[in-house]
């Protein structure tokens, strides 16, 4: 198994998949992990709908655009203009056609619900990352609305989706773009006596 | 370095520290690896304030107590009659003595920043227990108002806290309480053609 350092240079927002299924039981594995990420008050709220058919997916994406392009023409939204040229366009799939396809949702009366499923994300992404598998938080494709698609995601009206995750076998992991130092605001010393 | 493996077991909610500081250089350590999860759009938002003086962690602790009983009693918000019990006790500390507490902050006009910070808590959280350090994201720590406590922290009017992480070197590694199977609202399988 991967050491924790091996997995901090794998877990990479991956966008480009080789074309080959994600097995369920593999899922459920990474699943069944990401149940050992700390929740407020133990409470567990995460719930996951996993989707392994392509035409959904597409049908995910097409639904995801044309509500954040509605919600940009009415005011609703600000989008930034590259964002829109690229959800006006019908060749792009925000989920990159991946082969997998994770929301993680939960119960919008839970408060701590986007800080909960965000643990249960890197959970996610490091369980993918040490099983050779890649994934990306795709908050583009968030925004399901239709009845039916919720429906079929198993999603009722009191749960919302926090985290879209899209999972398969990366055709390359690619090094990390560069991230700035740590910004300390303060550091605070013990006081000697 | 320990496994992904073993790290899963190692990272528990700590709430019983050594009395042994947490060297600066650590905490450094940690921070930068942290740096390397993921933020929306590549954003890197966080800002982290940290404080090893114990008399400033107390300071804070009785802050965070005493504005969390008044925004109960002014019906703001509501809470459990064991946390009332508990936070109107003197002798307890809401960062249970750790030796060291870790403040992520970023500016509140992120719209992602509360998703972002607890994907850098994970990072903060796995980085601490693969050095042998323990965490516990303690929620009852973030309201601090006082403009004292927020100018020591660093804390300026644009910036909110997400987490209060406190760390150390713990007395024992509890097991972990049990989890749940994952919830699967739904698997949606492949067609085949």
């Amino acid at each position: 198994m991967a050491t924790y350092e091996e997995l901090l240079k794998k877990r990479r927002a991956i966008r480009d998949f080789e074309d080959k299924p994600v097995p369920q039981d593999v899922v459920d594995a990474i699943l069944k992990e990401a149940t050992l990420a700390p929740s407020a008050s133990n409470n567990q709220p995460c719930r996951f709908a996993v989707v392994h058919c392509r035409k959904t997916i597409q049908a995910l994406s097409d639904e995801s655009k044309s509500n954040l392009l509605q919600d940009a023409a009415d005011g609703k939204i600000r989008l930034n203009p590259d964002y829109v040229a690229l959800l006006k366009n019908d060749n792009f799939n925000v989920f990159y056609n991946a082969p997998c396809l994770i929301y993680i949702a939960g119960s919008k009366a839970v408060g701590t619900l986007d800080v909960d499923a965000a643990l249960a994300a890197s959970y996610i992404m490091f369980g993918a990352a040490s099983r050779g598998l890649g994934t990306c938080w795709v908050a583009l494709g968030a925004n399901v609305r239709d009845a039916k698609l919720k429906a079929q995601l198993g999603l009722s009206e009191d749960v919302r989706i926090v985290a879209p995750l899209i999972l398969g076998y990366p055709k390359a992991i690619p090094e990390a773009p560069a991230r700035r130092e740590p910004e300390l605001l303060r550091v605070i010393v013990e006081a000697r006596s």
